[in-house]
């Protein structure tokens, strides 16, 4: 109700401002007797902490995480996982001055009309720090389609409106941009230093391909596969769009362009990325998502207090000039959410 | 669980197969004691139904809705609506032909990957005409919006390849494609029309515009104001894209360009689309939606039948070359939906 | 939200006032591929439906359903069913003196104050018509339940002060007031004819039995299998009070005498009701709900009507002076969309 | 889904094994604004720790809580609080010799059949343990609530057959078992302690009386409010039963005796216990638990060890002889946790 909590029946609820003693998830409804260590899901916490390169953040995010409950003997038991994360590099102070102002680009001001309080710290609630929770859920709901034989990868496809040409899964975590084309993410990487120099930012574009998932998962109607992803992806802070398949394509092309005809050998195409009717297909599935420039820039620009004066604002602090590398690891984890969730959906549905 | 409800303090469920008996909706949560009748949500079905223009489909489907519930003497009391379709141009043999294969750009295929049966009547439950009951319950959170002072308004940006260049909106319900420039309009009717000679589709983009939000609303995290109006329209049929205000053109912004600086006038643009941090901010609500070419079209596709043999399939019937008309009525209940769902869960976070 | 709403995986919704035009329900979550027809459901309709016996109400309520949904060539396909009767006896003059006051008992001044406007035909949603669709409802999933080897037996057990002291099953569908001794049966009728003729009711306690369920179903901490059934039996309408196996008498009962022991041929005793730690032990399920006396009495009672004067009331029209052998299949219902549903998450919990 | 979450706006998820590291709370949907702070929920805490009085378990469970989120200059601010509470005084090893058997009357048969994996370190989730986050919860509930004018009391009522005759609310406090009745509050401590010397232990009744609700609480069908009490009630380990008003008493009453009459005064009294149709009159409400003989005895019993062998036991350990003094708080919490969320739901209807 309140917005914390996704899922139907692998559910996960998240909790914890940025800069608050701790944040974390609760994680419900997982299938008991997995084997499952923190070390698997520490993995994935690693590759969303800030700090991993010279055009990330260089923050010293403490994400190491401890499982609380719901495993023993080394695998689940069925009750509720609690993963949790201290703040340790809380610095309040460094917010004083964005306490009594509404920052561009920012939740500052939406959070004040909807709460009637705001907790500025960092941005309480609203600020990325809240995706480790998910990346720690979604590492739990990887091992389990890890064992269903389901992939997920996401990718930065375009930053700065450089875009990737070539597709090579093998360099995408070899380069600091996460890019999938190892050309592409040198002159991104560029581009993302020469803003940054200047206390500017940009946006991008990125990719996720999901393999292995069975013909039929999805719900009709309100619960779609392609809808459930569509929330998942634009629950996260910075996303702005989403498209599969074709995507916007679709406005420019006919009828017996788009279809996916098929024979013996299966589908001939994948305009439709893997979803019809809002049910997998079987094939591979395909979305993108727009990522918008990060918010907190130096360049100065023009605000209202709280009181509602006007003024002049150039954020300080250590912020990630352009957020994809970043958001790639948020991207799969949600991804792996929403999938999870509705194999057990569809094995309920049958049971 | 099933994905046939959506919301959750004013919730809607529907049922009902586009070949079979009857399709409709209940609608839980209502506000009590407010005026409403038939005749307000017989008005939005109207707009919704085949048959309206020379670009739609010329079936004559059974729009005629009925309040069986939760209305006494004029007024909602607060208990369900439920609100109902019978179904009676059905015309169960016009559907042999595709009793045993799957159209391309259809469900067929994956209705039966998921459920192990099929309904092929027309589609089943796959088909537009469960938008029915949608269209149906959309006008009853339409009524509860207008008393709110929200106002929201979709139209045709792109049909085809042809993209609106001006804004009337007192042009929108005037001409066949329900566009917001009428010279625009006039080529994609045109466009459609030698479309449908040769029995071809084609896709396009649907623009919505909600003013007279409060800021506020929208849960934060997962139920994001955005996120929710996603789920929303990646729920309807056709649609294969979504992105709010600048969208994916963010890939090529700067922060300095995005950001909506504000001065005591107010924010001084809208690249956010009216939303930051997944809250309204009270300016107008902006999102566009990708609309696929119908699925069915004569030209002649490659296919499967259900015993795996090849086959070339020409779909006959009476289908929409373009559903963007169409389209626009459901866009706009689904958005009256999302909201009056989160008006009663702002109430309730504040109670 | 709203409370129509009743399970998380097997979902049922109930909409309609007794003297609207029709009342039914939506069954969400149905297994697909399962057998199913009218007249299974209407058999568990005619034992709900007044008029039976000479100790009932001689109302003609017209309880014959229909499916308009969810059923293709006489099986489920795993979209919702929507099941629906008309009401056709509707008398609405016949409730012109009860337009204005409270009758004791009722729901009247309740409904009243919680939602500000109420339908006053036939106490609208409050009135036992609304069981109608629960009952459907349970009938599908009994339909379940059975091909799960699972039966689910309600009984009257106590009548105004009459209690069964024998067990004999065959004779529970033999007797006017479903009692399982019949001797204690013929002397419960007479109680109730006699009431009947001074316009007085009395109240009765319902027992139900449950077979063939398999160990480990119930969610634990709030969605015990007894919190469940606990909940679902408070739901309706007249009743006062659950107990599971020993129930009340455990407040007189040692330890030592409430553990049910176990040796190689299982539990030794079931003062547990087939339930420890809200999970079931595949003993057999037992409680008992305590129905309290028809609130309609032609003796007369003190009163307010709507504008606050006091008045003396005599509820006139058909009511049963004991609903205890109406209410057994309404708890056979409730019990077995308990059960389907916890045995739908049980199989989500292992997916 | 999987029953560690409670309420749908005011909504709780518990997580956390006796003898794991930590259990706690998230307590999400609270009004933002209020003053809350750690030691108003630690009171409700003291109450419910064992080693209070000489007739409780002297175990020395930590119940320090802590609130890590949701919390900023000692208001809430409408994100989820988190409370969280470290386990201390875990001695696994006292458990290794139940680690192989099952001890009647507990949930370790019916946990290893539900997840086929059991964490049997002092009952793990089953443990009354888990209560700690409720009681946690329950008390952000009671706070709010104060601010409404509601009072939630609960007492011990009977205890191994000896009941209380009187009603003095100051008394309840004061002595050992939390009776309304000190005199029989005297005579219930021995029985109690004469049970513990020789290894038994006794069920009792606790009695639980709301002021202050207003009229028109409840949700009608599904979620009446004595529904949602009953599950919460029976969602508590221990509790067999649950019954309003008169309740089973009702078996032997006639109409015209159990029907509240009203006059200009309003109800002339109170066999409803202040619910009519599942909604709140606005009179006292007041409902009674049967709670069970504590499970863990040292007198012998019979069982079974995991391979099948039977085995002798005799349970040891620090346990409460009589559950009930410490339940009284759990029930309170409970309530507080129903009528919390019914008070939102209710401002949703109308909102």
């Amino acid at each position: 109700m309140s917005g914390n909590t996704y899922g139907e029946i692998f559910k996960i609820t998240t909790f914890g401002e940025s800069h608050g003693e701790a944040v974390g998830v609760v994680v419900d409804g997982v299938t008991p007797g997995v084997e499952l260590n923190e070390l698997y899901i520490q993995a994935q916490m690693d590759r969303r902490k800030p700090g991993q390169s010279s055009v990330t953040s260089p923050r010293k995010e403490y994400d190491v995480i401890r499982i609380l409950s719901g495993i023993f003997e080394g695998k689940t038991t069925g009750t509720p996982l609690f993963i949790m994360l201290h703040n340790k590099d809380m610095r309040p102070e460094a917010y004083d001055d964005i306490r009594h102002h509404f920052r561009p680009g920012h939740a500052d001001f939406t959070y004040l009309k909807k709460y009637g309080i705001r907790d500025y710290r960092g941005s309480g609630r609203a600020s990325g720090r809240e995706t480790a929770g998910r990346v720690a859920a979604g590492a739990v709901a990887r091992k389990m389609l890890e064992l269903r034989g389901v992939r997920v990868l996401a990718y930065t496809k375009v930053i700065g409106g450089i875009a990737c040409r070539t597709f090579d899964e093998s360099e995408i975590e070899r380069n600091e941009v996460r890019a999938c084309d190892p050309e592409a993410a040198a002159r991104m990487a560029d581009k993302i230093k020469q803003l940054s120099s200047i206390g500017d930012s940009c946006g991008g574009i990125v990719e996720c391909r999901i393999q292995g998932v069975i013909p039929g998962l999805g719900e009709p109607v309100f619960d779609k596969l392609d809808a459930e992803l569509a929330k998942a992806m634009l629950s996260i802070g910075s996303i702005k769009g989403v498209e599969f398949g074709a995507g916007f394509a679709v406005a420019d092309m006919l009828g017996s362009e788009h279809n996916d005809a098929m024979d013996r050998s299966g589908f001939l195409s994948n305009h439709a990325g893997g979803i019809l009717g809002g049910i997998s297909t079987g094939q591979e599935i395909v979305f993108r998502v727009a990522v918008k420039p990060t918010s907190s820039i130096s360049v100065p620009q023009k605000t209202l207090d709280t009181s509602g004066a006007e003024r002049i604002i150039e954020t300080r602090g250590r912020h990630d000039p352009c957020i994809c590398p970043r958001i790639v690891p948020v991207v799969e984890a949600m991804a792996c959410l929403v999938l999870e969730d509705l194999y057990k959906r569809q094995a309920a549905l049958h049971a």
